[in-house]
């Protein structure tokens, strides 16, 4: 799987999110950063674009939408006639995501929170976008307030951003394997470390067989 | 009152529905139609706006959200620090208004239609901007697919957007006293028809009057 990461920031070189992003993905393969430029050269951003299959688009909520310079590559190179999924658009069935970094705490997009509404509802035209392109939109990965947050948090996050880039699904059963896979590549000296992890999947496993079961009787 | 329309169309020039309303807006005093240029001049568009009591937006929905050159202009000519409310905002007390020109017809816009989200829905940022900075929020006044429209929605749309820019309220009673003040104006020569309308109004205001004395009963 290819990923595709659309950077769109006004102030990329000083932004200690977006540097803290950059050099989380950097490690990855088949992961593409792609900061956009002033002017956009329309073949080169359409191959890329056509070339991915997880499309992510990452910048700041500036006035709760997206920086201008990602609408303008929006409006510029996803032209209908190419991407619309009922004209055999060549975006169906890719995936779309969002990392959306925000200047004021979570509990703000909320009723009764400083923004009044839900990042949800901010990013409906995303929504509105993939359905129109036949792509499936992930949930989005907001990171807010980077500058306040804890070391531990930061190191939680630059986890569930590789997750967020590379695995097959942002459900619990791949995100486990995604462990799995990256123990094993990372620490081959703690073959330990790599079996407790692999248990631990087993014994998921087993639990979730029990529930089955115990449900298979109650509707028997 | 006066109203400044922010005009952000990619293709303005060739735009039908920005050309009428353009057209529309013409005749009215105290409205300023503001194209925006290539290059914002910083100054001469934050003394627009600062000027203004109503500040409408006006553009068509590109992949449901602004086009960049109106994101651009938040980005650049909303400085937060002269326009957030809690810091004594240069906005609070002014009307938000929105003009948002739709290739898709309105039904689209709704749970199983084509877009599958309200427009109220994709127009949610301007809400949350309208908050920050003590704006008041108008309804929108949406215009579904101009140019497949027949003439006599046409005349309803150009007396729908002069209200929109320059009544005082949305509100019927509002709307209302525009067209008197209008009728007065414009047709000095048929003074029946003036009083025609004007006789209507006071009919409207008997009959919520006794709506008002029935519900008193009730309440009694």
């Amino acid at each position: 799987m290819k990923t595709l990461i659309i950077v769109a920031h006004p102030q990329l070189a000083t932004s200690a999110t977006q540097q803290f992003l950059q050099a989380s993905a950097a490690p990855l393969t088949n992961v593409t950063w792609h900061a956009l430029p002033a002017h956009l050269d329309l073949a080169a951003e359409q191959a890329l674009l056509f070339g991915a299959d997880r499309i992510v688009l990452q910048f700041p909520l500036y006035w709760y939408a997206a920086p201008a310079a990602l609408k303008a590559w929006l409006d510029t190179v996803w032209q209908a006639h190419l991407v619309d999924a009922a004209r055999g658009g060549r975006l169906r069935g890719k995936q779309l995501g969002l990392v959306v970094s925000l200047g004021q705490p979570a509990a703000a997009f909320q009723l009764g929170g400083a923004v009044g509404v839900s990042l949800s509802t901010l990013l409906a035209p995303y929504a509105a976008l993939a359905r129109r392109t036949g792509m499936t939109l992930l949930p989005p990965l907001p990171i807010a307030q980077f500058s306040y947050q804890t070391e531990l948090a930061h190191q939680r996050l630059l986890i569930r951003y590789q997750q967020y880039l590379t695995a097959a699904s942002q459900h619990f059963t791949d995100r486990q394997a995604w462990w799995q896979a990256r123990l094993a590549q990372a620490t081959p000296e703690q073959p330990a470390l790599a079996e407790y992890v692999a248990n631990q999947a087993e014994e998921y496993e087993r639990l979730q067989d029990t529930l089955r079961e115990l449900k298979a009787e109650d509707d028997g």
